[in-house]
């Protein structure tokens, strides 16, 4: 650690503790950096902890599994955590100043039910960004993500956050989110880590088996696949999106020769306009987000590549 | 002025040299006290400024008529308008550092129509306190409310923000909106402030013609009655409100024989619980609030008292 300060990462369970905390970084005039996590850290996370620590003085990271973006048939319960790894991983690069691990009970001091019908309490929503590309599979997570993201924002009161391209569609909810409510503070989006084979790092990926597993690069490959197209000058949806459909119907065949005990399906692919989020026939001048997500048995796998725009 | 300093009332119409503003208070340690407000001042408005010049070295008005809060069959047109007014009474209690005049376009960066339907961006809803009392009447009123607030504590960024018991319901809806999602900062409610016949002074008592004015004090009266009642011990929901029924039944009755060229429609008369805001057939340990909204011509006035309860 010669030249290198060693960070003192401080862990809060509380809020009020953590925002004396801000007050003393506040103080001494350093900016602060903040990056909310669900926890279970993979280098994606840490990749977007490095680039804060770059830009910020003090760096906070939350660890929190929020229940509000998961529907009643989703994996709430069986979400992957691990704490005792995440914090060894957030102590080994030695980046983080602060790290905040709320109970749900804190965050939601009204309670908090997945059935949205029943929810009581403050909810954000930001309409015209959460129906289309993931909000058609997940009707209201972007309500539980820009609820959350606005409850963390308010405790910790950063002057930078930073979340990854990965999860494409919240980072232009966040977008909005930040514009439309006036927060003060600047967002910065990461590029997604991927895998040797080009699979894109996820906490979910650990639900897959390593049958799974080998399989699991055919999102990235399908929607390379319409970019190598895209970069051919094709610009008309079906014939863009046609080879990642080939790939994946030729991997699902394969897979049932193979009489593997589980089968991949397609849940969508996207082409969208970058602002507008609506499903595009033809790609012009501002480009389109090109995503997909993938059931590997009942682990569903998202992706995206940018084609020709911005985020 | 001997003895007291003499403010200088900054006025900023844009957010970035208010921001500024706000910037150079915190610099010189001082608590910003804040009362939105949508213009057309009364001394309701100025007790409330004056109680956050009392508790804050530096105080911000803002004047916003907010479009999100009015339904398409509302009043948003004809709201009355009185900036020039306005200035001059902020400028002669001297309590105001900061008056704050945002544009429509800069607080909804996503535009904002009065078709909840077809709005886009980032709204706000408190769930559970909003559908009830005025919200049966205004169904999107308190979506609007929160929102707006939202956007504006994030601009101002207040250690105290004030506002007026009138809207009693519009004070529970922002406690919870407070506490939700995490602001930090602090409510206060003001007392309601009332003309000498007791009509509870409102910036659409303008509306009412010299004829209308003379019976505006029904409403206040007729809750006044259900006080009364409830001082001599009665505490179920019928022989409370008879009372008040019968009151304004008799004035519509005489406003008839009177032949005025108007009439006076009851709009609800609320008997709530102070937490959940539930319409009770018993008051019990916890009180009540006793509300009510009277249409006189088409003028909505509103009014409550507290039957042994705070908000």
């Amino acid at each position: 650690m010669k030249g290198s300060i060693l960070k003192n990462m401080q862990i809060f369970e509380n809020i009020h503790p953590l925002r004396n905390w801000r007050r003393l970084m506040v103080r001494e005039e350093k900016l602060i950096g903040f990056v909310p996590t669900m926890g279970s850290l993979h280098e994606g996370h840490l990749s977007l902890i490095k680039q804060a620590n770059k830009l910020c003085k003090a760096v906070a990271v939350s660890i929190f599994v929020n229940p509000a973006q998961f529907a009643p048939n989703e994996d709430l319960d069986k979400y992957p955590r691990s704490l005792s790894d995440d914090l060894a991983k957030l102590s080994a690069i030695n980046c983080v100043d602060a790290v905040f691990l709320p109970k749900v009970e804190d965050i939601y001091p009204a309670g908090i039910t997945l059935d949205v019908e029943k929810q009581l309490g403050t909810f954000v929503e930001v309409k015209g960004k959460s129906h289309q590309m993931e909000g058609q599979s997940r009707p209201t997570f972007f309500r539980g993500v820009a609820t959350v993201v606005t409850k963390l924002f308010n405790i910790v009161q950063p002057d930078h956050v930073f979340f990854g391209q990965k999860d494409i569609q919240q980072c232009a909810v966040i977008k909005n989110l930040i514009r439309d409510l006036h927060f003060p503070l600047e967002l910065h989006v990461g590029p997604t880590l991927r895998e040797e084979d080009g699979l894109a790092m996820s906490s979910r990926n650990k639900y897959l088996t390593p049958e799974m597993r080998k399989v699991a690069a055919i999102l990235y490959q399908s929607l390379n696949a319409v970019k190598h197209a895209f970069e051919q000058n094709i610009r008309d949806r079906k014939n863009l999106l046609a080879p990642a459909y080939d790939l994946i119907e030729n991997k699902s065949k394969f897979i049932k020769d193979q009489n593997l005990d589980f089968s991949i399906k397609l849940d969508y692919l996207s082409l969208a306009d970058p602002e507008s989020l609506q499903e595009l026939d033809e790609v012009g001048e501002n480009g389109a987000i090109l995503s997909g997500a993938l059931y590997i048995g009942t682990t569903r796998i998202l992706d995206n590549l940018l084609l020709n725009c911005k985020i």
